[in-house]
């Protein structure tokens, strides 16, 4: 019987997670039960979300437990088992990642065509990343043609995605903001209007240059002082989307907060967070909007890709240093 | 010729207003041009918004200027002039406050019925102040049977709406807060289900006393502390109405921000500022409906009165002080 390896939570991070607080496990390939199937995952997902997971308090998704795999989105080809349709070489989309066999129930995984796209695409563009920035900028924030959005971390598979849909469905102006001039110049050739590194000055004083009207719609995966900057530029009847705020994860002191909060009421903003998993309603609009305009070329999609379960933790610091470009994926 | 008086701003308050910041000047009673009439003002109202307006800062509408009077909404009889159906004898609610008398187009006054209801409670109950509630509770929050309520600032003008209108509407529970114990306690005689003084310790810990099972809708008057205590209280998809931050009105400094501000995401929860003149499509409804709980009794109303135009001033930094129950008024 192959090996199978798999990532624990060895320990729980306080504040920047290190190597660590992960651990490389060796174990066996399991068996499928009646209802259930095996999967041999050839990609599986690392998000900001999952930090707050390695948090030992209350949340939406209970906490990790320590000891035990790792989970989270992952996509892989079906080498035993059958159930619910799902048969051996099928490819499928399931939540046990972190490891390089997963054994599931077939109701926990869903076919996808590896004809159509890669198969890391849903994982990415057509996967949960896709959804996030398709329901959070048209959806939460309902995104009128003519506006000008803002999008933080926009180099990042989220916010990438943002800007990009953001042009397709109309926007007037499309401003993001990344941490790096490598990145900077991706936006650019992404067809963001403007874009800046945040690191190069105030957020708010390169926020007032690239939008110098000020922004209808903020799309947040930052926090701190993007929000306070957005907030301020914000016209009446403004925005914003919160779907992240990665700048205060690992911080270990209450983090900044928009002094400027009271903006709100006389400009009459609208904040409202949301999670991906409420939108699911959108998914065959999504599916075929998103996917007409891959299959047009109106719309790229970056990854940023790391070899091997056992570089998995590595994978997951580096994205929370930021230094991906698109979707960060770990190939089993 | 009687003499009029009137409030002029002397000069612009740093933090907390002074009786400095305002000057009484001796002017006479206007006479009306055509389209024109002239109101012998019997109420003007004092508002926490007033204190924003004194600023010399960009806003949603334009500060006062100075070395001439200050405005805002008053109630009074038609002495002069004719315009638009209103003719001498009439009472008329319109925006010419602080001043004993008030030249105006007929067309800048509303005909109010003195029968139906006291003439202050066109500046109270069934004026902008109830609007207000109204609309931020059900419209804005969009408040639904069964839910649990907070408000803060509750034995204010608007916030004592807010909990009765939400006890007439269906709210499961309904918790306020406020300033001295007499104000708790007369919202425990208004049918607030709970009340504490936010000055007994921490909001938070107030709040999880009073709401144990988290809060859905926060009627936000205060901001700061009350505002991050909320956040924090918010039940999955919690709505807050943010009406007023009276806290830091007068502070000098940035203003306590809440650093759980990431719970929105989690949470799914919508921050979202507002007007009272953005909800003028609900005044029909609302004054059938609060006007229908007036006469059944089922309604009331506070109002804290001060005599003479002199007084204004007063009244005004007293409202700031939180030293009204219910609506401050002044009687001219």
């Amino acid at each position: 019987m192959s090996s199978n390896r798999e990532i624990h939570l060895a320990s729980r991070p306080q504040g920047w997670p290190t190597a660590d607080n992960f651990r490389l496990v060796d174990t066996e390939v399991p068996s499928p039960g009646p209802g259930q199937i095996v999967v041999r995952n050839q990609f599986m997902s690392v998000d900001p979300y999952m930090r707050g997971r390695m948090n030992d308090v209350k949340s939406y998704v209970p906490p990790f437990a320590l000891d035990v795999p790792l989970d989270g989105g992952a996509v892989g080809e079906v080498v035993a088992g059958e159930a619910d349709g799902i048969r051996v070489g099928d490819t499928v989309l399931h939540g046990l990642g972190w490891r390089e066999y997963a054994l599931l129930d077939g109701r926990s995984a869903r076919r996808v065509d590896p004809d159509v796209a890669p198969v890391s695409a849903y994982l990415s563009v057509l996967g949960m990343t896709g959804l996030t920035a398709y329901a959070g900028l048209l959806d939460v924030a309902a995104m009128q043609p003519g506006e000008t959005v803002f999008v933080s971390g926009a180099a990042g598979a989220v916010g990438s995605m943002v800007g990009q849909i953001a042009k397709l469905r109309g926007a007037g102006r499309v401003v993001g903001s990344a941490g790096s001039p490598a990145k900077v110049e991706r936006l650019t050739a992404l067809g963001f209007d403007a874009a800046f590194d945040y690191h190069d000055g105030p957020v708010r004083d390169a926020l007032k240059a690239a939008a110098p009207d000020g922004i209808d719609v903020y799309f947040d995966n930052v926090g701190g002082e993007h929000l306070e900057a957005a907030i301020g530029a914000m016209n009446l009847h403004g925005r914003a989307a919160i779907c992240g705020m990665i700048a205060q994860y690992n911080s270990a002191e209450p983090p900044a907060a928009p002094r400027n909060l009271a903006l709100v009421i006389g400009k009459r903003l609208t904040l409202r967070g949301f999670l991906v998993g409420d939108h699911g309603d959108l998914r065959d609009q999504f599916v075929t909007e998103v996917g007409g305009w891959l299959r047009e070329g109106r719309l790229s999609y970056d990854e940023t890709i790391v070899d091997g379960i056992e570089n998995a933790p590595d994978a997951f610091l580096g994205l929370l240093r930021g230094e991906n470009l698109g979707k960060m994926l770990v190939r089993l």
